[in-house]
């Protein structure tokens, strides 16, 4: 009935994206049976960490479905077609070894692929040389929108950071037409608490993050590099933006607010279709009709990246905001549209829900 | 590829009830066409009204939908084989009327028909006689794990209010049972501020509703007389229960905490192997492991009514939560489960989506 | 210009409470200088933990206030007149001893001293024997409205706990009147989740805090014996209530939603009137016009405890709900209002700040 | 004991800003009574509309208070020595101009007195000529920091808005120090609900609002002409800035994420010495040490604006977060601190509270 099903594993799977990936891949017509790796909690089932999937354990017959097992990663590696990797950074290099020596689809939530020759720019941030330069030199950074044809032919996936993928889909059209003056780019985003992870710290407890809008990592965060490694290569030039991350009173979510003066003069109505046509293939970009401004709100739950495009009073800069789940097209969604080009399947199965109005 | 697929039509498409029909009903794969009506905003298009929806209006190829116009009632209606009516209170009466006579499905989302044989209770607390008695009489409450014989033959299904759905779930198992003083049954309920629906007041404007927890109308809400009516159904005997709702700050969710005097002593394991039992073959009943506590945070999104069973410290009160989402469960999902049931879909079909952990 | 000036002094002070009582006392006019300690923190000052508080540090000069340096309790001892202990439960008794030993006055915020004669009690539910039973014979609980009078001459005084304080103040008018049948008394109560303390834990983690209601420790909450211990006090009898906390979405705030059987009918007038009458004379406590509903929206960063009292329908059951700041008459509030009326200042002083509208 | 007590007056208090300023007011030593008027709600009580101030009708016996009566406007005015108008933008203009015939101390709330000489721009912007030029002559705009010498002399004061508060203190010390390229400003803020005031609206509706962040009128919002109005003149040049407001979950707070090119290289030291020097004698101006970020989270229902400094990774853009409460520092609290001024009482006088930390 399910044809051409395969097997699928998530390493790390305790995790929020790995909890988000599980959610989608339970409904994935393509996956036959998924199987899942936790250090902390191995032996324990995943519905004892997350109750809300009690009863959904098996794709197609959810309800009475059999418990989730935690197994070791090893286990889960050796019996699946494909691993997703939600290891923490510095994890994901040996465990992609692994895979990759096994024959498997490998796609790496973490950064540790993210930038392949430029070991340099990594271990700066990442504070770890490279253990195996090969390895990264096959690594393809899966942002479909950008890199398709390349994630058609890969075994070696670099799923792209929250931020950066907000960030690039609201450059890109903008970038490849030349549009903007590079020096001037400014990226303000602000993310929901998940962003942070499942851990709980200080900044995450409730009666901090509730009702208050906080800055962080103003210049030091690590997803920067990564946006500028992926606009440089956009734009054919180097490029250093300048980009702010906002801690925000919401679970999911990222809404970036981006600034770039114009290289030349454009009515608001040529950049919409500058925009709208550069998408207009895609099945998760939404270019939004002229008066619309991108939120969180209707994209939560849902791989969609939606983008309104506006200019200042000025008419010289335009600004661009784009909104995309954190969780879904910033993490598991956009993993598993990497896995279904990879494999042949179709793009969007598995991830065409309606986002919920509410 | 899609055998005995319907034609489901949404009258009043535009409030909350209706936009999460839309929502399920668009990844329902026994739906080949869905029709919207709305007097409000006829002629406008479903996705001005909720942006999430852009790009999501064909089932099956949501990504490249075309838009999905709001029409008369009358037009859906005529074009639909089901029709779920989500118009107010007072209203579906009529339009129940038209779609019996025309050999429609008529699911109706309000009140109108939620007293059958209780005329007098239903003018009452809606201040409205009965116009067509006979349609009353051939009304069927649309709550499956009480009436599933019945829906199976419905042709006019009234779908439960969310308050209702709750508390009778969590009670019927011990009315069953007999094993309640039925004199003394209190419910208290919280709700997400989407039991309001769509239209904006004072008391759900988000400064006043945020970071608040507020009983209402206690003692006087409609809700009540509806659970009175269904729970002296289960019980067979006349009951009446004391209900107190709360406006709670989430978008999402009731969570009933429940009290009633054991009519004779019983263990927690035994409490627990009543509804245990009672539930095992419901799809959509999750009766928690010992330990846990329902919650409307891990059944979001979802078909699910999550109960668990505790004793009061005195052993001589039992204290029964039930969580669901009001609006699938407590709305549009058990009235698409009513539809499957009626219709003889697969009785969970369109509504195993796996509970977001966030 | 502030004769009779004290010195005071807060034992744990970087905790929750700890902050709240310093908010308030840098505001309090009988206060000349603030003294704080802390273990985690030492040698840092307070504005570091809590930079809200930035340049507030002295007492009627706020705003080119000094630091406050958190020092060791010794030496905050020492230096104050009066103690605040917000130390863990189980570490106040030693404080506490040292603290009569050289004649201060002590006002423990933790439940050490709650139970009095009832060691038993105690040591059952918090795991630990008396090391000093005269000290516990000592202590007078710091229910303002029902032990004013043995305040005025205490020494050592045992605040209330969050939950028993808005329970206690609830039942208190129906108890003394002897009107409820005290077998059936249900309390129902939702908390913010600074109930929780600073500490951060996975329930208190936003994403999973965040738009849910849940219910916890169901028979088993710590404040139900301190609860039971003084609604027995009141009715001149022993009680075993039915208590259930929840957890609620918002910073603030204690609602406790309580029902108990009436032992002779009453009108809902004749019900209001026995609380107005109980309460008439009391500076914090708010009975509420017919037709109002306590919530904690109205009482914010106040010591008000807002009541509204109601009949079910079935005209049996009275069902009271009290509101309350749970960090202020819940805590860092009451526990001032102790001292103002141990040391004979005006029982209002520093607290008779209009509760913010939103 | 209060000598030099005054009487205030309140014209439009049932909105959002004058229950701010209320609730303030009652807690002013230097008030003596307090007036009210409302259109919607004459004759009732202030009580009635915010239940929160139940019992703090009077100033310095706030328990005891006598209930707050809503009267008409000319009444509030011939009684008050000082008028604060909430009245919408368009309706103070009349107001203003008897107060000053009376000779009132006039302090207006919304923005039409803010434009003075410029009434092309307000015509423009809000729809309306000047009725009076003379009285637009006499206004100052109530920024203290900025005009404090011409606050202490004025009569008129048109207190300046919410976001051009938080971002006019943001620039002044680059703008006046003469470090930023202004042709390169850009303003990004995100603003609390209440912002939007107390009339409920699709947008402000709770389920709608909460968790997510919603960009809107991009390059269209009347504050920026405002804050233009007030950039340049500090500047010394025409300044076009680029503002884009967001809407964010939480009640209270405006966080204003402000870029600009440094026209000369500047060290972290350098700049942060320029701020903190410039606002050294400031009493509501906190600038945060090296390695803070501005939050509203600090600054919650106080007059504090705190400001945070950082330069981009480029080292050649400088980054400044302000925080404001946006109904205190951003309206009530800050027209108090103008009144305070003009009147010559303590600047500081009833405003200040210590921010709470949660």
């Amino acid at each position: 009935m399910f044809a051409n099903q395969i097997k699928a594993g998530i390493l790390g799977a305790t995790g929020y994206a790995g909890a988000e990936l599980t959610r989608i891949l339970l409904g994935h017509s393509k996956i036959q049976t998924l199987f899942l790796s936790s250090v902390s909690f191995q032996g324990q089932t995943m519905e004892a960490v997350y109750p809300s999937m009690l009863n959904c354990g098996s794709p197609k017959s959810p309800i009475f479905g059999t418990p989730m097992v935690l197994e070791t990663a090893e286990s889960v590696i050796e019996k699946s077609d494909v691993i997703f990797s939600c290891l923490p950074h510095g994890h994901a290099e040996k465990a992609g070894e692994v895979c990759i020596n096994q024959g498997k689809l490998f796609i790496d939530i973490s950064a540790d692929f993210r930038f392949q020759d430029d070991e340099k720019t990594f271990s700066k941030w990442y504070g770890k040389p490279y253990a195996n330069k090969e390895l990264h030199a096959m690594a393809v950074y899966g942002l479909p929108e950008m890199n398709r044809e390349a994630i058609k032919k890969a075994r070696l996936i670099a799923n792209p950071g929250c931020y950066p993928t907000s960030a690039e889909l609201g450059l890109m059209p903008a970038l490849w037409h030349k549009i903007a003056d590079t020096s001037s780019i400014i990226i303000d985003s602000a993310s929901g608490v998940t962003g942070a992870g499942r851990e709980p710290n200080q900044s995450t407890h409730f009666p901090e993050a509730n009702d208050a809008i906080s800055p962080y990592k103003i210049g030091a965060h690590r997803h920067q590099p990564e946006i500028d490694r992926y606009v440089s290569i956009m734009a054919g030039t180097p490029v250093e933006t300048i980009f702010t991350p906002h801690l925000a009173p919401m679970n999911r979510g990222i809404v970036s607010t981006m600034y770039f003066k114009l290289s030349a003069p454009l009515s608001i109505d040529e950049l919409h279709e500058i925009y709208a046509s550069f998408y207009k293939d895609e099945p998760f970009i939404r270019i939004l009709p002229a008066g619309g401004f991108a939120s969180n709100r209707t994209v939560k739950y849902s791989n969609f990246c939606d983008i309104s495009v506006h200019l200042a009073s000025n008419k010289k800069t335009a600004i661009i905001v784009s909104a995309i789940d954190n969780m879904v097209k910033g993490a598991a969604g956009q993993a598993i549209q990497n896995m279904n080009i990879a494999l042949s399947f179709d793009e969007t199965e598995g991830l065409l829900t309606v986002p919920p109005a509410f």
